[in-house]
């Protein structure tokens, strides 16, 4: 087997074969397939698509070129849940201890990342005392005692997928759906996922902000889990605006806290119990959909919710009286206030800029080496539809600093206010299957 | 700039301005742009092609990449003719001394190369003595006294070509108009034509095997010459089966020993007398093009063609005595005949066969190592459209060894025999001069 002739016949328009993707990947992880021809592959890819069962195969080419995490000794199905991202996305710390409170194993790997806010981990760091540096036997122990444990990223997990995703970000080759949702699912399954509830962001805020494009990476990523015997299911969620009002990590803690008793924003609150009752329902704890809702409802109301993030707190160090006493996590020094400067109706909330401004502030990382505070951030006052009178907050800054001018200017262009009426954006466009 | 949003622009369909080119190409050959950006950036040329504007700014941003032949100092127009390739295409060895008769300035620089026969300066070698190691200086002069020479490539020609041929070549990216018609302008132009005549091949036997492609790379490589003032026009020709009768080094001399005497097979001086008419007119050392067939007649008539090929010859230490005793030059062996199996008509020649059957014997190089037996190669006796019965030869096989089973055993598929009359192909299919 040649390269050439690979990209060739991917170039014409025709499917690879199963040995031919085991080649090319496999030839690539080990350096004898180089750059130049793995990136007019990925190019190829781009105009000529790849077929159900070549995204497949290329899928589980990148899981088995590196570690695989076994979670076989968890008791259960486990469901992971992936969000393609967006801004003020609490959703993960909400439905971990939500749906582990109805008997739903969660056996999370996360990391930190780059971005507006920092990741799962760095937000539960908010809470004095949690780590996430326990052993894969204790980890194991945990979700089987508890329901619920994070750690960190370790391994050397799908290296393929990480190799090509640094290839395709200097190629111009990201923006293709089968490269995208098979690079998703390869490290959803290498971390021993059973089944996947994946959260398919659309609208401005989104990496896909076309609701056709959102679609469609939706449903490359459902064929992919289904064909490769990991049931998948994709719910597509708004993102022109930012999802919740809180903006920054232990804003966001605070905030999940609050939605896990009933108390959270409409929409976040609606999105973590239609994505948990997707979850519930994979995980075969519900007979319905209807039934695993009703489930997650009980646990809110009855407190169960709140008491399994308290216990999964403990277990990992943290100081579980923050549940009760968010103020014990870090506070800000200054709060500055956006005003709306006419009577109105909020029409738009650029969620990038609200994300920036929050990054500005220092919620977030710029680069790998920034240091993350996380007391700091934004606090949306209003969202899409709502009425607004000249002279309301909008939102709320939580600085460290006094010199907030830079990110007081993204946050005031990034809302805009109408004098007509306006509806309130949908919540959850669309629930795909297969 | 950034590499990857140029790689972007052109994937989306946009159009390159002359500096995102420009910064392309040069930092391309200087290695600043890796070889994995350059290739994803050629597949999306290969899907995307290039403007008019943008062929043209690429072909001289790859002459700008290196040296570029000074021409000026020999008077009149240098018209230089390049042909797409194909198999028996002697038509540089007839056309050099054939226009230089009439007083064009033939100014060649030329090379040996791999293929089914060698290069013209491989062919040239089967004059004894007849040698291309002259400078720069002896060339003009040369070209200036005789009209006519031929020198070896030398100098750092169009190097961003070179890398990025080498780069196609194993990205599945050679294969696209824009790409293929910039390399060979380039070339052109680096080794200083002042007007280019193209011989662009059509059939089973070419590069381009279909009438339409055949034509588009001509437009598109006359589209370059005229955008960038040099005088550029096309004909699209024949090679549905070889040009002529002889594939073979020594062979190939011979049939243009004929051929500059009104005596070559119809096909290959029709071609001649055409292109040749194209390239005096292009030198403007004609009033029309009928006036210039008919300069290039009377000087096959009159024998002065056949003394400039001496001329030549011996300008560049090679024995001219050979033109009037071909048998001087290497002679083969053994010769076979490949013997019609029935009566009919000749309905197909494929020409890449006869071609590798020729390179078995030892005309051409498979690899740049392999020695080029020039006294070798075929000779066919029957072309396309030919009455054949049964034990005539349609081919002469010239070998200087016994076993030839492979050979002709190519040779012997490369011919159909139809029961049916079957017409001559068409020679030339079109000329293109915008």
């Amino acid at each position: 087997m040649r390269m050439v002739d690979l990209i060739q016949k991917k170039r014409d328009g025709k499917a690879l074969t199963k040995e031919e993707i085991r080649f090319i990947i496999e030839g690539y992880t080990d350096g004898e397939i180089p750059e130049y021809q793995m990136s007019a592959f990925a190019m190829a890819i781009f105009f000529q698509d790849m077929t159900q069962e070549e995204r497949a195969e290329l899928t589980m080419a990148m899981v088995d070129s590196g570690d695989k995490i076994d979670l076989s000794a968890i008791e259960g199905i486990k469901v992971d849940k992936h969000s393609t991202g967006g801004v003020g996305d609490t959703t993960t710390l909400v439905l971990a201890p939500l749906v582990a409170a109805v008997g739903v194993p969660v056996a999370k790997m996360s990391g930190r990342g780059l971005g507006h806010t920092g990741g799962t981990i760095d937000k539960l760091e908010a809470v004095e005392g949690f780590h996430v540096e326990i052993d894969n036997n204790e980890f194991i122990d945990l979700v089987n005692k508890n329901k619920v444990a994070v750690i960190g990223q370790s391994g050397n997990l799908t290296p393929a997928d990480k190799k090509l995703y640094g290839l395709r970000d200097v190629t111009g080759t990201v923006n293709s759906i089968p490269l995208i949702a098979s690079s998703i699912m390869s490290k959803k399954i290498a971390a021993g996922a059973d089944a996947i509830v994946l959260d398919v962001k659309t609208g401005a805020g989104a990496f896909m902000k076309e609701l056709e494009d959102s679609k469609a990476l939706a449903k490359a990523m459902v064929g992919i889990g289904n064909n490769v015997g990991r049931k998948t299911m994709a719910v597509i969620s708004d993102m022109s605006q930012p999802l919740g009002f809180a903006i920054g990590n232990a804003l966001e803690v605070k905030e999940a806290i609050d939605t896990l008793q009933g108390q959270g924003p409409d929409d976040l609150q609606e999105l973590c119990l239609t994505l948990g009752s997707h979850m519930v329902l994979l995980a075969e704890k519900a007979a319905s959909l209807e039934d695993a809702r009703k489930q997650l409802e009980d646990v809110m109301k009855s407190g169960k919710a709140l008491e399994t993030f308290k216990t999964f707190l403990a277990a990992q160090g943290g100081n579980a009286a923050v549940v009760d006493n968010p103020e014990m996590m870090p506070q800000a020094k200054y709060t500055f206030e956006l005003e709306a400067k006419e009577d109105g109706y909020v029409s738009e909330i650029i969620a990038d800029e609200v994300g920036t401004a929050a990054m500005i502030l220092g919620a977030g990382r710029a680069t790998k080496e920034s240091v993350i505070d996380l007391a700091v951030g934004v606090m949306l006052r209003k969202k899409i539809g709502d009425e607004v009178k000249k002279g309301e907050s909008l939102a709320t800054l939580y600085s460290n600093t006094e010199d907030v001018a830079d990110a007081i200017e993204k946050l005031g262009n990034s809302f805009k206010v109408s004098s007509e009426k306006v509806e309130a954006p949908t919540l959850v466009y669309d629930v795909i299957t297969e």
